[in-house]
């Protein structure tokens, strides 16, 4: 088996050697990297602006001819109020962070001289796809040679100009540092949908895709490569509202889970409410203030003909599709469940396993929600808002994953490393072990936390 | 999004409920699923023997119109001498195993009101494709269940009665323990090959598959489904011998990695040699060792010019192919390198990310091999054959991985889990913490090792 040359083959080739490169930086070499990354992104800000401006005025005609929504727009402009500043701290944010690599999380003595070490390292080559937000040239480059990394970025292309300006600023910073041994390949930009349909098969050069964007782009990237992708497509997350609820928290934790920040994959999609709730006006308690948070209730027979008194054009009929859906807008799907089993087998088959919520004051139906709903994050009287990066303390955020393998939920650092195993031995040899020969120790060794 | 319903569907769903109910075993409870399994096997001998010799009589026909081979045969048979004893005691083995669920690997006060735990949870369903060896049927039904996770096979035809029954008998075990929580649809068999191409696009309910076979069977699992594979295909490990290399040592790693078991995915494939040893007699020392053991050396040029004095007809030509191919026999592909990191560089490009050593006396050059090469393990003066689970003391082993996420090297029971975040609040909304509000505390716990 030879290996073809393409020059997208040779993009994912050289990231391929820079990660190598990357395997023996330094925390503090790759913390000076990124601090001469801030330095030069500060310096160069006028020709960062300029390319940024051209992309606007692109861009704005697009607007006006109906073809790109103000919105994507908006989150196309870095030069607008303190954008910029905010991006330039973020990269200072992640030097910060404790280097994820190096760490040694398994020391096995299986000889007298022969040591077993498990140490993480970097997973290699990352492959980006994200869509009009530039920032993200920057942040995940930085994520990415933090953790020792190289990446390939491809980005929406009405942000073209802006992405290539970053790109080669951070190429720039890091050839000046040609000390740190991070060559400048180990961040590299492309810019066609054909060059990506091409990275989408460097499996043997990539190692994890990492998309950032809409649920369509990251479903898109799902169906058409066999590099794992860290991430997630849909975000359909539940709040269950359990017979033994406190009915207030209820209807905050409802209201907040829906409405804090309607668009985003942690806001919650369905609610779920025990059906002796339909008894009391604890139901209507609780739809009232959603109701009052301006949120259209899509509602099964059973709970709409509960809410009828309300008198609210705000509640509709829901149909079987509503609950697999993303609403991302102030539209929440409702069911009425016989128990706390209904409710998780609902979430099990129609859920992202994402994040799903029990509101409830029994510890015992808790735990059972908890333990069987088979989700990333599983909360007991809390919002499924809280499932973030930053809010777990984090300190940065590289994605939400949704996988069942490598890393769920939200990740940090730790997400972009895997680990190796390294064997020290004395000419060890395996055919001298084994019955009525020599037998291994397996005794655990009390190593120090990091090699090297 | 409705889901379709189809036989194979049906599976796949039985299995996903089952690995629901599977959460909230205790390792008790597993473990005496585990016992039960073993003594029903051991009562219901006779009726496993009578499947063996009906799939033995078939594949002797086999045999003997040269379709199948006689190891094949010889692998299909678990009624021979003590083979039957071995898989029950490895039954029981697996109950000493340590519970990898319900282990706490972080835990975080978010706020005085809002807990956060990162909990090891089963990876859920697991789909199993294996080749002739029935007691794949019983040792990953038994792994499968120790992790929590329910488990669907599918073995070669040749072995159709046998494992058939097999897992009959493991389905009744489950059976007789109804108040065990395990379904008996923990683990299910299919049989036909239409039913694996229908679980491969199961992704929706099926998290991981594990094949274990031969590397044409894991190459086709990889390349015909989007579930994650945890496996390898091809085991393509190196050892390079170092200019500052101990011959003795280097003679021995390279017999033992060669020839203890060429079968085998950790057996070394590729001997790369520093330059400066053809100037001594150091690499014909080698090389008679390797001639010695029956080896035959596929040489480039210089390499066989070197060894030409040897007179051996076992020094023959090499290709640039026999550097990416796995031999599984007696035969080594030989390459002259200038330095270590002209051993790096093919390795990472030829090799499988398997196994690799490296033989010197230098530990800087060996750092150096070890930081750079990307392969699950990476040895010094040791044998590329330790690279084992049982070798590494995790007293079971589901495959070896060269994955680069998830889970890599030899994999124990930790590769079938992941974790889930489990959030314990009072009524938390996202909306109360930023900026003029709350702050998130991000305070360690002390929280005990296991949650229930």
């Amino acid at each position: 088996m030879s290996i073809s040359s393409s020059p997208v083959t040779d993009i994912a080739r050289a990231a391929r050697l820079a990660s190598v490169s990357l395997q023996s930086v330094t925390n503090e070499q790759k913390n000076e990297a990124l601090l001469r990354i801030k330095q030069v992104l500060a310096e160069r800000k006028d020709e960062i602006f300029k390319a940024n401006e051209e992309d606007k005025k692109l861009a704005e005609e697009q607007v006006k001819a109906g073809k790109l929504s103000s919105s994507l727009f908006k989150r196309l402009d870095i030069c607008n109020g303190d954008k910029f500043e905010t991006i330039l701290s973020g990269v200072s944010d992640i030097t910060k962070l404790d280097d994820p690599t190096k760490k040694v999380t398994l020391a096995t003595k299986l000889d007298t001289d022969l040591q077993l070490y498990r140490v993480s390292v970097p997973v290699g080559v990352l492959l980006t796809i994200f869509e009009a937000r530039p920032e993200v040239v920057v942040n995940i480059s930085c994520l990415a040679l933090k953790s020792g990394n190289a990446v390939i970025l491809k980005g929406g292309k009405e942000a073209t100009h802006t992405n290539a300006v970053l790109a080669r600023v951070i190429q720039d910073a890091l050839a000046s540092l040609s000390s740190s041994g991070i060559p400048k390949t180990a961040v590299q930009i492309v810019e066609t949908r054909e060059d990506i349909s091409a990275l989408l098969e460097q499996d043997r050069y990539i190692d994890m895709v990492v998309p950032r964007g809409s649920n369509s782009l990251v479903k898109y990237i799902q169906n058409n490569t066999r590099i794992p992708v860290l991430g997630h497509a849909d975000g359909i997350c539940s709040v269950y509202i359990d017979k033994d609820a406190n009915i207030a928290k209820a209807a905050r934790i409802s209201v907040d889970a829906k409405t804090n920040y309607p668009a985003a994959c942690n806001a919650a999609e369905t609610l779920l409410v025990h059906r002796s709730l339909l008894q009391s006006d604890a139901f209507k308690t609780v739809a009232q203030a959603l109701l009052d948070a301006n949120v259209t209730l899509k509602c099964e027979a059973e709970p709409k003909a509960a809410l009828a008194g309300l008198g609210s054009d705000k509640v509709v009929d829901a149909t079987e599709d509503d609950f697999y859906t993303e609403f991302l807008d102030h539209t929440m799907a409702v069911k009425v469940v016989a128990d706390v089993n209904e409710a998780v087998e609902h979430i099990n088959e129609h859920g992202s396993k994402h994040t799903d919520a029990i509101v409830t004051e029994n510890g015992e139906t808790a735990d059972f929600f908890m333990t069987r709903v088979d989700a990333a994050g599983c909360y007991w009287n809390a919002s499924t808002r809280f499932a973030d990066g930053f809010r777990y303390g984090f300190g940065a955020e590289v994605g939400v994953s949704t996988n069942k393998t490598h890393a769920r939920g939200p990740v940090g650092l730790e997400g972009l490393v895997i680990y190796k195993y390294r064997a020290y031995g004395n000419g060890n040899v395996a055919g001298d072990y084994g019955s009525g020969k020599k037998q291994y120790l397996h005794e655990p060794i009390n190593a120090s936390e990091r090699i090297l």
